[in-house]
């Protein structure tokens, strides 16, 4: 994160439309990928949508978040991975995520770091530079195990 | 869109830590890629990141939105193309993306059609669902031309 809170970052990048209901995503220095409607708004199977966009931007950020905090506190941890839902719906009339729930299993190395990793998902939740800039209401229900001998 | 405004969508998608601050995104029935903590934040250059996601979440919405609406009223376009720019910062002392700026440049394909393609990206403005899921502000600024014959 940020020392200074008056630094500023700026993000960028490019679609292209190819046809139908299908673009390509450019990042400068990053490999593109395909993105379009999907199937269920008369789009495309098997291709990244908006929609699973912002729900991954949300998971991904909780963990990166969490990487910083395990950096910065010393957590001796061997896995984590998370599952992220979202529920689309209309809400004040408007199509919109209203809810959006995050699931991490956390595998730390012994029993005693447990308490630390549940107390650093609470700080994850508050810290999360993405679920601050959202309207949908986000829950993260972390597992954590220690890892079996 | 949806047509009944009781219908509601769940969307998934998981991740799972690889190493340092990169893990990979996967979604079943999709490519899964890698996402990384940005450089800027300690991690990693050359991968998308969570800040990226978020944003590529609005320009891809604001394209299929688009899309959907050009579909239904017939415009005859040529090209779609979009640069998407978010800025995040601390605002209420919290990290997060506060303003987000969507340039599309569409090629329409007669003179006569320029002004329903700008009409259009009102409209686009008040239904995508990811702009109305989030707390930054999100401005779309058109550039629509005719095609050169």
């Amino acid at each position: 994160m940020s020392e200074g809170k008056n630094r500023e970052f700026l993000y960028k990048n490019q679609i292209k439309w190819e046809s139908e209901k299908k673009g390509f995503l450019f990042s400068e220095g990053k490999q593109g990928f395909q993105v379009a409607t999907p199937p269920e708004f008369r789009g495309h199977p098997g291709i990244w949508n908006p929609e699973e966009l912002f729900i991954a931007a949300v998971n991904s950020c909780t963990m990166t978040t969490f990487l910083s905090f395990a950096e910065k506190q010393g957590l001796d941890f061997i896995s984590y991975e998370s599952e992220v839902e979202g529920i689309l719906k209309f809400s004040e009339n408007k199509l919109m995520f209203t809810d959006i729930t995050v699931k991490p299993l956390i595998i730390v190395a012994n029993e005693s770091d447990i308490e630390k990793a549940l107390s650093m998902i609470d700080m994850v939740e508050k810290h999360c530079l993405i679920s601050n800039s959202i309207k949908s209401k986000v829950e993260i229900i972390p597992e954590v195990k220690a890892k079996t001998k």
